[in-house]
């Protein structure tokens, strides 16, 4: 089976704008009402998916996708905690209607309702809830919550712990993904989404973090950001710096995504990248919309690409599936327990 | 000939450091004296170059390097402006007199004195000065003076014009290159170096600055960061976004250099970037030193990733020469002037 483990619910019904719209207008006038919860109806998000994520998940025979909320809109810039918990608990809360709408389809992941510069309680609690209530397998983890300013610590750096055992004890893996870039330097999907790939591959490469927690699995998207590409340059920092290899340090606990829009550049990473860190992925809909008009397919048809790559039916098994399910332990089960 | 565009003079005599150290000691305590400018010979120089980047140039055949002071220790983030234009300028006599030691291997550029969030005044004097009085061909441009913290507006804004105009009036190019990160978030060399060159990218993408500055010409290091290697995000975004065809609004005039250490990355940069756009550099002795264990050569002997990629005779000698000549139209003049 084809698991897509990069998905995003961009196509969200129009209520949920409207709460979050409500959501900040209370923010700058706290006169206003606490808005109420957003109302969709199981038939507009049927209507939503239908015609967009699963019908080209058919059309490109992706079985299933570990869905979250929309990464741009998750805003953990914006500074009052209360309002962070609020909206994550809608978009995880409609994330969850999703995959009982479509249980063969979607598996959850959940948003984290992170604040730049405070503690991950709400963060743990949150995640919590969605594994243990709403059956979630994962969740997004942004490593720069200031949202193009990096204000945070690096991963490594104790701040994170207290999510880290969570996800420990839970036994699922975070996508570091981060939000919409409020930095006009950034632009949001051409440059901060790359740039934090990059930084958080980093940050691992310089730190010892899995020897302290040596079940963490952090999933890099985006094709992991720049790292394939200056692969001899990271392997070499590495050695001149004195860090540790990073293939003991680092690539025993994460993976690259697929997501990379053309040939050459999935060529690069399954050439580069041993097969064992890549987990499938499309980012459908997301950044990237539209043909490529070089050969008139869409350019995030990861698939076309992952099928072209020189790789043998055993590496492009683990790419698709077994990868996923060994990351996601908790959509394993849940496959197994369905023979799937 | 193979001329090698991005070269820091990595190996300066001690001298230079102890006149920063001095310079950083006295913004703390001003009732310090004013410290003397560097002492050192030109033997120390010579020695200083021949044993280490002209040895290895000559090693791999490369003929001329367009040389600069180190990137890392620019520190465009220290805030005062003397500060900035006096260490700049000895920097950059540094680097004139590395010029006339070694006429027939190195050409001089400039480093500028910015300090983030001042006007470009001081810098445009600086390039001006190096350009009439030193005989550079080029200068660097950093982005990001503030270090690793992105307070300064993009390329795109008239904050940069006074520079441009003085580029334009020259007829210089600049390479866009941050200095060290202050940002304990990003990593130097491994996560801003490469941030900042997707950055400036997209950034350049997102605007139309070159039909308000038609020659106008920016080299972007590190083989263009992550941009290459999702070269179809970044055209499928300008299309999603309505933002002109990169070829067209960008590719004019910009150029991305081979600092790419290893053959999987060379092979996918000269493969998607037309041959046009693509500067020899290797930045010897810089982010990467030692040697590659799969292959028992240097990680940065980009040299030896040209030779093996894809690519004919005339598209190489673009790669190796032509295109520098015409990006660096006065290190032409000089190399026509000695039948060169």
């Amino acid at each position: 089976m084809i698991i897509d483990c990069h998905g995003h619910y961009t196509t969200a019904p129009a209520a949920l704008q409207a709460f979050r719209d409500a959501q900040l207008a209370r923010l700058k006038d706290p006169a206003l009402p606490v808005p109420a919860d957003p109302e969709i109806s199981d038939d507009e998000i049927r209507q939503t998916i239908e015609d967009n994520q699963l019908r080209i998940s058919r059309e490109r025979g992706h079985d299933l996708t570990i869905f979250s909320p929309r990464a741009s809109f998750m805003a953990h810039h914006v500074p009052d905690p209360a309002t962070a918990v609020k909206w994550a608990q809608v978009c995880n809360d409609l994330i969850y209607r999703v995959t009982t709408l479509f249980p063969d389809n979607y598996a959850g992941a959940a948003q984290l309702p992170q604040t730049a510069g405070d503690p991950l309680d709400a963060c743990v609690r949150e995640l919590e809830r969605c594994v243990t209530e709403l059956g979630f397998v994962g969740c997004n983890l942004n490593p720069d919550p200031a949202g193009g300013f990096w204000s945070s610590p690096p991963l490594t750096d104790e701040y994170w712990f207290p999510l880290y055992e969570k996800m420990t004890e839970l036994d699922v893996p975070a996508m570091i993904h981060v939000s919409t870039s409020c930095n006009p330097a950034a632009h949001t999907l051409g440059a901060h989404y790359l740039n934090a790939d990059t930084t958080a591959f980093m940050q691992l490469v310089q730190g010892r973090l899995f020897e302290r927690f040596p079940n963490l699995r952090f999933v890099i998207p985006h094709g992991g950001g720049a790292v394939p590409y200056h692969w001899g340059r990271f392997k070499g920092i590495a050695t001149r710096e004195k860090f540790p290899p990073i293939e003991d340090n680092v690539m025993t606990n994460v993976f690259f995504d697929t997501c990379v829009y053309h040939q050459p550049g999935i060529d690069l990473l399954t050439g580069v990248v041993s097969p064992d860190n890549i987990l499938f992925a499309s980012e459908m809909l997301g950044a990237v919309r539209g043909d490529n008009p070089d050969g008139g397919f869409p350019w995030d048809d990861t698939r076309r690409y992952i099928e072209a790559a020189k790789l043998s039916d055993d590496d492009r098994a683990k790419i698709y599936e077994r990868n996923v399910r060994r990351v996601y332990p908790r959509l394993d089960a849940r496959l197994r327990s369905a023979n799937r």
